[in-house]
C-alpha cells in the first residue's frame, strides 16, 4: 500500500545547484530524498511543484511523494528536520490523493523578488537580493508594473529552455513596495514561464534606472521580442512563496 | 600630518569570532584593518564603538582610525568593499576631529534582537533569529518589557566579565513587534552592559512562554540577582542596528 504525501519546504538556494537533483552539485531535492531514504528506509522521489534555479529561495515550496507504510504526518516535519541541513526545513506535511500532483495540480504561485537599492551593497542582504547602487525612480517602476496585470501573451518574457505550450499567462497581483533601500516585488500568478519573474525584475530596474521607457511591457507584448525587456535580473533576488492548490492551505 | 576616520560598517557575524580582533578566527576588526593596510599602504589600527560577540551582526557599526595622507572621504567605502569579503561592508565614510573616540563618544546605540516563533525552525533566518518552537504571549512580552523604560540600575543584567564601572542605564525606546513568525525586539539606550540585550530577550522569551513572571524584571532590579532572570539568548538573533553620536548623522 502506496501513500501519497505533500511537503511544504522552506530552503536558502544559496549552496544548492537549484531544486532539482543534478550531477554537477547538491541539490534541495537529493538532500531531501536522503532524508526520506534514511527516515523511512525505502528509496524515494520527490516531485517539486516548481524547478527553482540555483541561487533561488523558496518559503514554501511543495513536493508530493509516495511512501510504503505510513507515519505520523503532524510528525513528519521535525523527524525530516533532524535530518537536513540548517539551509532546508520541512514545515509542514500532510496526506493527499493518490491521484495529487504537486505540479500539476498548482492552481497558482506567489514569487517575491527584493531589490537593494543603495550606493554600498548589503552585507547582511548579499545572498538575497539583487544590489542597485544607482537610484530607482519607484515610481515609474510601479506605474509600468501595472500594464502586466491580468492576462496576456508573454511570450517575450521567458528565457531560452522555456517548454510552455502556451505562453498567456494571468497576474493577479503585482505589487512594488519600498522599504528603506529594499524593493519589493511581489507577483501572484496562475503560472510562471520559465525566468519570467527574473526578466520582469531586470526590466523593472531598467525602467527605474531610466534607460527602459515606461511603456517597455507593453512594447514587448506587441512585439513578442525578449530584446524589448531588460536582462534577466540575478537568481538570489527570487523568492517562491507560496504554491496554491485548491482545498488545500 | 595624520588623519582620523570615522567609518560605518554592516556586516554578518556568523562567520567571525565577533568584531575585535582576536588570535583563534577570524575577526571583523582584522578583516577591515587588512583591506585598510592594502588601500593606505600603511599599518591601521581601528578602534570600534561596540566590541560585538561571535555571530553577532551589525547594520550600523562605527569605528575610527588615524591615517597618514589623504584619501577623499566618498571613495573611502567603494575601494575598502573592493577588498573587503563579501560579508562585511563599508557604507560610509567621514573625516573626524583627532579627539573624536568611536566608542567613548557615542551617545547612543540602538539593537535589535530577532525570536523567530515557529513550531519549525526557519531555513532563512536561521543565522539572524532565535527559534523559539513553542507559543510566545507577546502581549505578556510587551507588557514586562515597559518596566525596562527610563533609567534603571541593571547589574543584575549583565554576563560575568563585564567591566562597566556604574550599571545605570537608561533605555529611551523599547518596542516588540509581532509580524507573521518574527518577532523583533528594539532597544535603543545610552550605553549597555556586557550581553544585556541578550539578557532582556532571554528573559522576555521566559515570560512568553509563561516561565518567568511579568514581574521578573522589577524583581531583578530589587535583588540585583542574575539568577532572576532569563538565560542568554543566542548571539545569531542580535544586530547592533546604529550608534548615535552628538552633531554626526
Amino acid at each position: 500500500m502506496y501513500e501519497r504525501a505533500l511537503i511544504t519546504i522552506e530552503y536558502e538556494g544559496t549552496a544548492y545547484c537549484g531544486f532539482q537533483r543534478q550531477l554537477n552539485g547538491p541539490s534541495v531535492q537529493g538532500e531531501l530524498e536522503k532524508a526520506l531514504r534514511k527516515l523511512l528506509s525505502q528509496p524515494i522521489t520527490i516531485t517539486g511543484a516548481s524547478r527553482t534555479d540555483a541561487g533561488v529561495h523558496a518559503l514554501g515550496q511543495r513536493a508530493h511523494f509516495d511512501m510504503q507504510g505510513s507515519i505520523p504526518m503532524e510528525k513528519l516535519p521535525f523527524a525530516l528536520n533532524g535530518l537536513l541541513p540548517r539551509d532546508i526545513r520541512v514545515t509542514a506535511g500532510c496526506r493527499v490523493e493518490p491521484a495529487f500532483h504537486a505540479r500539476f495540480d498548482a492552481r497558482g504561485k506567489t514569487y517575491s523578488y527584493l531589490i537593494f537599492n543603495r550606493r554600498q551593497a548589503s552585507a547582511l542582504k548579499r545572498n538575497f537580493s539583487a544590489y542597485v547602487p544607482l537610484p530607482l525612480d519607484v515610481e515609474a517602476m510601479q506605474r509600468s508594473l501595472q500594464d502586466l496585470s491580468s492576462t496576456h501573451d508573454f511570450a517575450a518574457f521567458q528565457a531560452a529552455g522555456g517548454t510552455a505550450k502556451t505562453t498567456n499567462r494571468t497576474l493577479q497581483s503585482l505589487t512594488l513596495d519600498k522599504q528603506g533601500d529594499e524593493i519589493t516585488l511581489t507577483l501572484r500568478g496562475d503560472a510562471f514561464l520559465y525566468n519570467m519573474v527574473r526578466i520582469i525584475a531586470g526590466t523593472l530596474i531598467q525602467i527605474g534606472l531610466g534607460k527602459l521607457g515606461e511603456d517597455a511591457f507593453q512594447q514587448a507584448f506587441h512585439s513578442m521580442d525578449r530584446l524589448a525587456l531588460g536582462p534577466t535580473a540575478p537568481a538570489q533576488g527570487l523568492t517562491l512563496c507560496r504554491v496554491f492548490y485548491e482545498d488545500l492551505p
